[in-house]
């Protein structure tokens, strides 16, 4: 990769961030929807201040370059890119409780419990986690039904007790009982990993692409999500808290196990090269138009925040 | 309505209960599905604890009669009807919570919280508002896509910001600021109605009847859910801690306005009276085949637990 696709996959970034900055605020108005009897103003704003925090929004960038990259409908892949970033800023702030991973800060702000309270902050994730589902499946979104419904269930599973849901429980049971090997690499695939695999995948399913191109996507995803987090768990061990706007040494403190802190961080760097080159090759077939793609998983591995 | 209706409508909510228990066990296996990579078994054990645990199932009830009344696919509408159960049943465990309404027993057992752990407990139900999406959207719902679309969505309107976890934020509002009347409304209609006015729409949606019917059936949900709060409210101010099987008088003890506080039991019964020959007139269009629809209004009016 040259330093002109860096600077180019970082101008993307910010373009496909800021869009879906726009749409995530008008999705969190105050105004009801149809079907809807009145929006609470207090839950719309813990909702807004767990979702509109400047986050990178590297989910919805996949969604949206992964739906690019089969000429899907743009405006389509815009609101599942939305919805996703909905999961992912719901699960963070149910990270964050006091009974969870109990922070006080993301990205510099106090977190939504700090904010707010507790039980806003429960009732703000759950609200979300619901919208995403709402954002997916309505006509606005607009894709054959059979598509929405793919995406629906396709969301569900990669968010529920067998994905994300499941690895947050995992995790929060490796404090306890530290797990071996294979169940680090299963709690990590099914915490982080399974959005992000999502989000590859999500392109496919929005363009109706064949399975065989779903499922390239499905494991682009995946090597990806292993890269963000050995990289993740790199930057756990290395950077301060100033760099990353959040307590780090935490997994260490609260006796996690790593891949990293398992192998060392000569084999994590080692491991991301593979990574990284596995899935550049899972995209060859698409060409030129995979740049920006390719870029993004170069990025996720190498990233120092 | 005479004893014979009364005995069939206990026997149809007792048969239908048995059916969604039988499905809903099933769909919190252990065994993970496609997509899925593990389902954790601690976290699947508190999702179980939080379902099956004896409830009437008044809502799937609902949906599946409301299906049957336009004869809709009895396999279809006993999965949305699980899916519903679970939304319920999140939503318990979330209520449940220190930091909500901080309640220890639900129907006489300890609540997830109190068998298990707050982190669990918040996870479990984060789980069981995944899964119904999950149910509504699979394939194995057999109906056109387009239903399973229109279902994920109402869904979500019902039980999201604007519907029933909007509720609760107003609810838990209420205790710092009483409402007046027209604000004890609007928080009723969400925080219980919302997802009672689903059950009952859901059946004409399930069956694809035209949108009369299925605004009729909605309405006939309003009205049952309306009289559901009353009733509630009654039981609030009269029942024993043994009768309801959870504390009981706490309303009145946190400060909540209710409808029944401001005007009282006499007007109470004579609204409860007005809303079950409203609901029951709202079915009149479909003859006989209403009578089950039509007893579960009177004993959602009339219930003593």
């Amino acid at each position: 990769m040259t330093n002109d696709d860096e600077m180019a996959f970082e101008m993307a970034l910010i373009r496909r961030a800021a869009a879906v900055e726009v749409l995530l605020r008008r999705l969190l108005d105050d105004r009801p929807l149809s079907g809807e009897i009145a929006r609470p103003d207090r839950l719309m704003a813990a909702m807004r201040h767990g979702v509109l925090n400047g986050g990178k929004r590297l989910r919805p960038f996949l969604v949206m370059e992964s739906a690019a990259l089969f000429s899907a409908d743009g405006e389509a892949a815009l609101r599942v890119a939305a919805a996703l970033e909905c999961v992912h800023c719901y699960s963070l702030i149910h990270d964050d409780l006091p009974a969870m991973d109990d922070d006080d800060l993301r990205r510099g702000q106090p977190t939504v419990h700090k904010a707010f309270d507790e039980a806003t902050a429960i009732l703000a994730g759950d609200a979300l986690l619901t919208l995403a589902f709402d954002i997916v499946a309505s006509e606005a979104t607009v894709l054959p039904a059979e598509r929405r419904a793919a995406l629906v269930l396709a969301l569900a599973r990669a968010a529920g007790a067998g994905g994300m849901v499941g690895g947050q429980k995992l995790d929060l049971e490796a404090e306890q009982t530290p797990p071996d090997e294979a169940g680090i690499i299963t709690l990590q695939a099914m915490k982080t990993g399974a959005l992000i695999r999502f989000a590859c995948e999500a392109g496919a399913i929005i363009a109706g692409a064949p399975a065989e191109d779903r499922e390239r996507l499905a494991e682009f995803g995946s090597a990806i999500g292993l890269a963000f987090q050995l990289a993740d768990d790199l930057l756990d061990l290395t950077a301060d808290a100033g760099q990353m706007g959040k307590a780090t040494g935490k997994d260490a403190a609260a006796g996690k196990g790593t891949l990293v802190a398992l192998h060392g961080a000569n084999w994590a760097h080692s491991q991301l090269h593979g990574l990284v080159g596995q899935a550049h090759a899972l995209l060859d077939p698409y060409g030129d138009r995979a740049a920006l793609l390719k870029e993004a998983a170069t990025f996720v591995a190498t990233r120092n925040s």
